[in-house]
């Protein structure tokens, strides 16, 4: 295959961090990035090329362009880590497969992205596009969270801004294994949906939490892991009203406040415990095997029926900058961005 | 031997528990307690009857006897959970024996007071009274807690309390087996005490934490537990700057403050995390073997001088309710009720 010398993509604008904590929202792009050509990246030493076809985009996306996620914006680099697309060259035996990647040496809102070629996820052929673009950030995380709840043995699991697609994935999971999941959202229009799905109970807690209703739920479903995406007093005060041996798992900070521990005691006489989960972290400490094994589970629920994606739509690249942020305004499904277009 | 039928004690005057948090401090017994008669208590099957020779006082009997403490008071009972004394009746092959007890039946603010048999610990014959009466709290609390610290493969710990009689047992710990005590305390005062003990670094935090002697202590020696008795803003802070993998291990609450947690990232990509420890849930979780291993060897560090109890003052019960609380409020040492007074 020949490959051409230039490509279009959405290239950052900025180096590095800022100090800021807005969240991963945005209303305009034109801050962060611009649309433009720039050289087809070259794959060095266990890298890989994928002309992409699809990318999935995450909240942690626009926290990184943003200059406000865990890793430094590169000026004049493509953004975007997750997508779908065909291994174009590198040192890989994947040569012009179809892989789910997460981009680490250039972007994915791009024609070509450059990633570890030891990371590439071949897809089954039955996987539709659109689950294939964002195999590995949630799907992954559901299957290495849900791990953990599994290994605990409780038998109900309290998720947080459970109406993100993440918290999709793991009310299936708790649906499909015997794990009651209770989904804390913002919106009581998202608790039917969240009911449908397999959610044992939806709490709706839009400023404060209904106490009643939380005491009533921790009493009968007794969860004891707290799976946290907001990190808020909301999460504080579940946590706190959850039985003994509850665990607070943060994995995302979704709110910029900071929760106050004013039940402490619980930590002593109650054995409870805070704690982080992080993608990364958890892929050190696993073996490559445990990894395959959760990638062929991954699809396997895609391809039958019992994970689904959501979509919110999908805007050409060439469209972008303009597009893409009123699709991410919308409260529900996933966006993607089509570099072939 | 012959038992009287009535003795003498401190006795509680409230049931159960109150809202309050106002800490391990007390001006007035009489609130509380009250000194008077009442008839010798018989021990059921499993216990054991104990003529007391010395209590030792913990903070968490004042937390107790003021309705603050994790169990409920009982009105008509005598205070007092710790004591050395002579087993006088019961199930138990120690009858005549001196032992040190954690008194779960009766307590030993007391002439008499009862317990569960299989809890009661024998004193080597060379080990002094005021060691033997506080040879459970504190000393066991200090010997599992360092075997946390032991498996965890850190080099070095941070204390909250560190002027705490625990903290120096801890600090003591810790000079003799390679991890390196970092104190922290309100009262300058203190240092050259816990740095003559084996303290690698003192923090002297009276309002605020001097960040920069903070960040240079965490840079060097890297601990990576904190155990903490006080569980205000100043632990939360401590706990952000120390190095990843750090655990906040919480076992008391000194401060009435909550907490806030302003850097809940750190959970997640540092591998943060916060939890409780509790003794009567390790006692729970231990074989007797590793109990009574532990307690050989808080025995022998009593006697080699590896350890030593720092006295406050020791009260008559028969003067306690006046002179207890101008000793309890003395700033080192502990303080000992001694019932055949």
């Amino acid at each position: 295959m020949t490959l051409p010398h230039t490509m279009t993509a959405l290239v950052q604008t900025a180096d590095g961090y800022v100090d800021t904590a807005t969240g991963p929202h945005v209303t305009d792009l034109a801050p962060y990035l611009e649309h433009r050509d720039l050289p087809v990246p070259q794959p060095g030493p266990g890298q890989a090329l994928i002309k992409v076809h699809l990318a999935a985009i995450n909240p942690s996306d626009i926290h990184f362009i943003k200059g406000e996620y865990g890793q430094p914006r590169i000026k004049g680099a493509p953004a975007g880590f997750e997508a779908v697309g065909e291994v174009v060259a590198g040192d890989t035996p994947l040569l012009g497969q179809r892989v789910s990647f997460y981009a680490t040496g250039s972007g994915t809102w791009s024609e070509y992205a450059l990633t570890d070629a030891a990371t590439l996820v071949p897809c089954r052929p039955d996987l539709a596009e659109i689950d294939a673009a964002g195999l590995i950030v949630n799907p992954l995380t559901a299957m290495a969270m849900f791990g953990i709840v599994t290994k605990s043995e409780t038998k109900s699991m309290v998720l947080t801004a459970a109406g993100s697609q993440l918290c999709k994935l793991l009310i299936a999971l708790g649906r499909d294994n015997g794990v009651q999941p209770i989904g804390v959202i913002r919106r009581a229009a998202q608790a039917a949906e969240l009911r449908a799905l397999g959610a044992a109970d939806v709490i709706v807690a839009a400023d404060a939490l209904p106490l009643d209703q939380v005491q009533a739920v921790m009493r009968d479903l007794k969860p004891t892991i707290l799976l946290d995406a907001v990190g808020d007093q909301i999460t504080a005060d579940l946590f706190f009203a959850m039985p003994k041996n509850a665990r607070w798992i943060s994995y995302g900070k979704l709110s910029a406040q900071s929760p106050k521990l004013d039940k402490m005691g619980q930590l002593i006489f109650q054995n409870k415990s805070i704690e982080g989960f992080w993608l990364t972290q958890w892929m050190r400490q696993v073996g490559k095997g445990e990894i395959a094994k959760a990638f062929a589970e991954i699809q396997a629920r895609y391809v039958d029926g019992r994970w689904t994606t959501d979509v919110a739509g999908i805007v050409p690249l060439s469209a972008a900058m303009t597009d893409l942020p009123p699709l991410l305004a919308q409260p529900d499904g996933k966006a993607f961005i089509d570099p072939r277009q």
